[in-house]
């Protein structure tokens, strides 16, 4: 029975193998034959795994070089601290103790500086408060005999670590002393506990805060002089980034909507591409908020002093996200089964699109502003435009549900009424239910306009905390318009563009 | 000049205190006095900071009573361990590297079931694999001869720690072995490092792997037999929650555009509140991602098995955050200044309000068979109702922009017309500006109800995959019915809505 299941198996094998490499099959197959074919398409599926792996491992690190620059660094900082064991002057020094050095680099080394030194900090300060707590209680346990000892020992771990743990719950330490928390309670925990064995505890506490000293100190000096990453510069790279995708998925998506991509000479694919690219502006909102936070720990650097605020760029982000939102409804608009009728179209899409070009606009000199550090002598006479253009476009949709109104048609002979007059009598018919995605369609972009009034008033006070310089006095007013480039940065924009 | 400065300093000093406490101070207060005023004032500030930290502690705890036993339980995991310390067989048997049990407990303890699970099986894999690699790369290095077997150590190191960090940046490594990278390069590092001192590398490596065995295995058992805190099951009612949270929203949302608050029985802040909990739903992604990425590491508990499709979870959470983008534009209608005339919204309001009661009893009745785990028998026949009450309000704003309209209104004489006959007297007045917020707000709500559909496909299909029994076939048309009610549960829903 075995073998015979064994053959048939064998027949399977063998049909299934012949259809993809029958020439090299041997009619009957034997045992060993079979199992190195196995083996083979094992092996081949599995290189074939691991060089796809390898392969999105490439794309990323050809996609982002500061990942793989941030990785050399670590691997020179862990290097760097392996000295310490060779070295033999200084693993004398701190003793056997040389490991909480290695152990600090690795945990502490962090992709940006502020991150870095946040933790380093945490870690340090963390260690100290413990490690006195610790000897206290270490004290206070020897000096109540053998049988008290352990008790107090074991009440005081427990009682610490619970408060400790229970702290990392409350969001003002979170934020900023998670980490500090974590490293308390495993100091707290490790000194008082080990202290019941080793007499020298000053001595430990002494080389383990040495040696966290000294990799702590290696890893911020790394982070910070080799291709430094700054969390703060990131966070700005960030806003600006999403300012200018919020701009063009707004332009995209009004010109979508009204079959209008001529202006763009773009493909479809990268039209569709740029109009859904508001959807990553609509998750960033810890990505912030992380950044901001450790962008408070780096000093002054660039263009950024060490006390600058930081915490606008949050109240920035909600405002550009809350436009975002605006623009989900938008997009929604495009797919939508009832779309207007051609003509009505027509009457809208030049006020539609001014409306989205002066809006954009106004984003992007915004963007410009953040990225100059600049106060944008432009921006007001952009809000002007934009206001003007919203006002239009409130006169042609009240021109739209005036014209099937006849007294109001009778009220004054303008151009627009004489508009009105020329659609009113095709007008009367057509169904009027594809009008309302165009109401809704315009009035959200009213909303938006609406939206990013409050986002220039965000960006108002960022210039005045972190006291912009005035912008020469030659207004430019054209759009997306690059002063001052920062290659990289622009390189970076581009990229992550394309991978929307 | 100095003194002159004091005493100018100690009358501020007095004039400013004597507004509080004018009785304790004697008219010209000697230095000791006054430095004795000052700390004590400084001391009374710093009591009450403590005080409110201490409040804010204590409500959190109130708030969230699971928390304080997640701190509880782990100050019993480390007290547990720690007795390997007090206990000389134990002690033993692995060493001076009990430290190893004790920080694992203090690293790998996380607030949930899944991520224990995930830390402690990240913890065990990256040691093992380095503990090998680096007895391996030892071995090498050690059989170079003096001069070579450094620089083999030190490429290595070098090497490896970049490799996998660079692991880390890559999202499908990131999301499930992080943390597994990190003690990779740190058990490497240590190991290989520390090879060069100490000889005797495989008792090492076997202590530190049964102390860090005993740890982790002490934290699954305390984090699965005290209180368990599930991160699946969080996700479930986090989604449940969510759904419940857009329902009231969108309810109180349209309620308060045509002010009709009296049928929720509620006073203005109460309400405003239901309004924005939409709010808590735009931002939950993050956290919802890293609850499904925990919950596949739990074991079956409850309600759930092993294999729970909890990567459906986010499928739902990501149609319920884009009801909640079309509720913020809703939103953003309430506080339009255009509103509509009175009769036009009298108008439509019952339309509205019948589409979005619908609306929320679907989205009630989908959290519902969720919450149940029983393919709802009502959800098709409330679907229907939803859109049917949408074509209604789809007819009521054909029948708004028709009644301008003489020669759609010849066309049938039905009752709709009738209607709207009454009202276009009184629009041929009246500016129609207000009624673009009325059309938008409708024309929302269309696409709101369009977007619910998409929900309830995710949740059908969610009952797909978790096999969903049928419910009885009694339907059960009350809205928000709760059946098998779970009272820590539902306690938490209640807690969350009154801190939004």
């Amino acid at each position: 029975m075995v073998l015979q299941k064994e053959v048939t198996n064998g027949l399977e094998w063998r049909i299934r193998v012949e259809d993809v490499s029958s020439e090299t099959l041997v009619p009957a197959a034997s045992l060993a034959s079979r199992v190195w074919l196995g083996l083979k398409n094992m092996i081949v599926s599995l290189v074939l795994k691991v060089w796809r792996f390898l392969q999105k491992a490439w794309n990323l690190a050809v996609d982002e070089p500061r990942k793989v620059i941030h990785c050399l660094k670590v691997g020179i900082a862990l290097t760097f601290v392996s000295l310490f064991y060779y070295m033999r002057p200084l693993y004398d020094g701190v003793g056997g103790n040389a490991m909480w050095a290695i152990m600090t680099v690795v945990v502490v080394f962090e992709n940006t500086v502020g991150a870095t030194i946040s933790k380093s900090l945490n870690r340090i300060c963390g260690t100290f408060l413990a490690g006195f707590l610790a000897i206290g209680v270490h004290w206070i346990a020897s000096q109540s005999g053998d049988q008290l000892e352990p008790l107090i020992i074991g009440a005081s771990v427990f009682i610490l670590a619970s408060a400790a743990t229970f702290s990392r719950f409350i969001p003002s330490v979170k934020q900023r002393f998670d980490y500090g928390a974590l490293i308390f309670i495993l100091t707290f925990s490790l000194v008082t506990v080990s202290g019941y064995r080793v007499e020298k505890l000053f001595d430990l506490a002494h080389q383990r805060i040495s040696t966290i000293i000294i990799g702590t100190t290696l890893c911020i000096l790394v982070s910070m002089l080799i291709c430094p990453i700054w969390a703060g510069k990131d966070l700005y790279n960030l806003i600006i980034r999403n300012m200018d995708k919020l701009a063009n998925s707004l332009d995209g998506c009004v010109a979508e909507y009204f079959n209008h991509c001529g202006g763009f000479n773009e493909s479809g694919e990268e039209a569709h591409k740029k109009i859904l690219s508001y959807k990553c502006v609509l998750n960033t909102k810890a990505t912030e908020e992380s950044m901001a936070n450790f962008a408070r720990w780096e000093p002054a650097h660039g263009l950024f002093n060490f006390r600058h605020p930081w915490k606008q760029y949050l109240k920035i982000g909600a405002s550009i996200r809350s436009c975002a939102y605006c623009i989900e409804a938008l997009n929604s608009c495009i797919n939508s089964e009832n779309q207007g009728p051609a003509f009505v179209k027509n009457h809208l899409s030049n006020t539609c699109l001014k409306v989205s070009s002066t809006s954009s606009r106004v984003i992007k000199e915004l963007a410009n502003a953040i990225k100059t550090m600049k106060k944008s002598s432009t921006v007001e006479l952009l809000v002007g435009e934009m206001n003007t253009a919203v006002k239009e476009l409130q006169n042609d949709l009240k021109s739209l549900s005036g014209l099937c109104n006849p007294t109001q048609q009778s009220e004054a002979a303008t151009p627009e009424n004489k508009k009105t007059e020329k659609i009113s009598k095709q007008m009367a018919t057509i169904p009027l239910m594809g009008m309302i995605s165009m109401v809704t369609f315009a009035s959200l972009q009213i909303e938006i306009a609406l939206r990013i009034e409050s986002l220039v008033e965000a960006v108002e006070e960022l210039g005045e905390l972190a006291k912009f310089e005035h912008a020469e006095n030659k207004p430019n007013l054209q759009p997306n318009i690059k002063v001052a480039p920062d290659e990289q940065r622009d390189e970076e924009t581009v990229k992550t563009f394309q991978k929307v």
